[in-house]
């Protein structure tokens, strides 16, 4: 199995906990974008675990995503395991050409249409394009305009925080589609569920090659238990504001300036990345770093019983 | 979402219900080869909720699968969401060409070649072929030297009944990929659990196209949990063998004759199948019958509290 660190996206804790100790249970992991309060996972029916995900759950599931996303009609939908299963296949679409991903942002896209045979660019005429928006760990937001090639990829894994930014009008435009992350606002990335809305073509023939029962039993019940659920999400959006007003209060005190990024993650300028990683992982709390900007380090937030340890490892 | 009922592989429960009447949850479903006293889901760890899969568990559960089905040495494996993922990608693991699939068998395979433009034949020189082993629905084996083409695949998704019978001595012959289920043995087919083992350079490409974390943090806990219980195994294997003896018992004195299958479901001949399935729905009871044969019944055995419903509809 691929190993979850070879690229950089975080979860790289348990690497951090051989080479700086402790137990892996004691670590803070503030290396990725996760909700560290997740929505609760609520009873299962039995059938879930044992029977195979029936065409109900799959349907209760889509139109629940449907309504909290306010899909267009003509747009179709599909679930995923992980907005990731879909990065993955979304470079066998569309012939072989160049794609235009602009950096720097995640690293998974580029990897993903290298492996697949595209020559990946920064800008000018290309046959794709992918837009992180927001974009990470920046936080930039691209308008509508930016995003109209022939194949068109929106990833909107971190855009449930700024819903009134999402360019979901666009799912309708022929070529497009647009990636949801459930694992990452609602702070269940273990349960491995996102979803791909857009062109009715391209979500079918991504369907096909996820297989007939992509998402499992607990994922369909606990997705549509949490998209039906308005209530959580706004006051979530809410509490991840005030969270990462206070971190950047707590790191600028600490030296760091704050570039920008959301309320899932922070990213700050420091004279030496690697060093403030490294003087936190002493602490043992993991942090992200970038190879292409020595001076970058980025946050998630922490848990409500994390942040006096990120306290006094700053002191 | 492609409709899991679109092929008759069994799940069409809802529909049943939707025309025969009665509550789903009252339905009996034996259209499926499901173990239907599953393994009990152990307590989780939050993080197997909260947090993406990590390295450390996806190691557990690889090295538990390599030991439970005595992986050899020279092959590797890759955890997957369902052996149906992985069908749904093994035909892009080879340039198109020509797959033999004898029939009957499991549909799937032959609809996922079929779909990425190979040619699907019965015999002869192929640059492909899969062998469902033991075969679903008549529960045929297959002797190791009829799997030798340049791409194998041995599909032992229902193997787990008769270990002795496994062609894994096989998975480091060049070209050759061994499917495992874990819902169907250990009755959790919700969890989306499967396994792909073999040819290391074609376990690789698949790992690459499912993406970096295809399998839950729950499956990775549950299958780790289950792949360690030999007891459980084994004593299951015992119930299953009594119990498939008991519907073959309860078949045979209703006028039906056993044609083979396996003790997670049984293959009958009947006069007129169809009339046999609508008898047994009318009693909220679904199995499955075959578009190619009209006089093949199958059926998946009940739980312990399904067999006396199941004794007074065959009355």
């Amino acid at each position: 199995m691929q190993q979850p660190d070879q690229r950089d996206h975080g979860g790289g804790v348990d690497a951090a906990a051989a080479r700086f100790g402790g137990q892996r249970s004691e670590w803070i992991d503030l290396s990725t974008g996760i909700n560290p309060a997740p929505y609760n996972v609520p009873a299962l029916p039995a059938g879930a675990w044992t029977a195979l995900p029936d065409a109900a759950a799959q349907t209760a599931l889509l139109a629940a995503a449907r309504a909290f996303w306010q899909v267009p009609e003509g747009a179709a939908i599909l679930a995923v395991p992980g907005a990731s299963s879909a990065i993955a296949r979304i470079p066998a679409l569309a012939p072989k050409g160049r794609v235009r991903i602009p950096s720097p942002t995640y690293n998974e896209h580029a990897a993903s249409f290298a492996e697949n045979g595209w020559q990946v660019v920064e800008a000018g005429e290309t046959d794709a394009a992918v837009h992180v928006h927001p974009n990470n760990p920046d936080g930039r937001l691209w308008p509508a305009t930016e995003t109209t090639t022939p194949l068109s990829i929106i990833d909107e894994s971190f855009c449930d925080i700024t819903p009134s930014a999402t360019l979901m009008a666009q799912a309708t435009t022929p070529g497009t589609l647009i990636l949801k992350s459930f694992g990452k606002f609602w702070g269940l990335a273990g349960l491995r569920l996102g979803f791909v809305i857009g062109d009715p073509a391209l979500v079918a023939r991504l369907g096909q090659m996820l297989g007939p029962w992509p998402v499992s039993g607990p994922a369909l019940h606990i997705g549509a238990a949490a998209l039906r659920d308005e209530t959580w999400a706004e006051a979530t959006r809410a509490r991840l504001a005030t969270d990462a007003t206070r971190l950047d209060t707590m790191m600028t005190e600490a030296g760091a300036q704050t570039v920008g990024g959301t309320s899932l993650f922070r990213l700050y300028e420091v004279d030496d990345a690697l060093a403030w990683q490294t003087r936190l992982a002493e602490h043992h709390i993991w942090t992200r770093i970038f190879p292409y900007n020595p001076r970058w380090l980025r946050l998630g937030l922490p848990a409500p019983d994390g942040w006096a340890r990120l306290e006094q490892a700053l002191a």
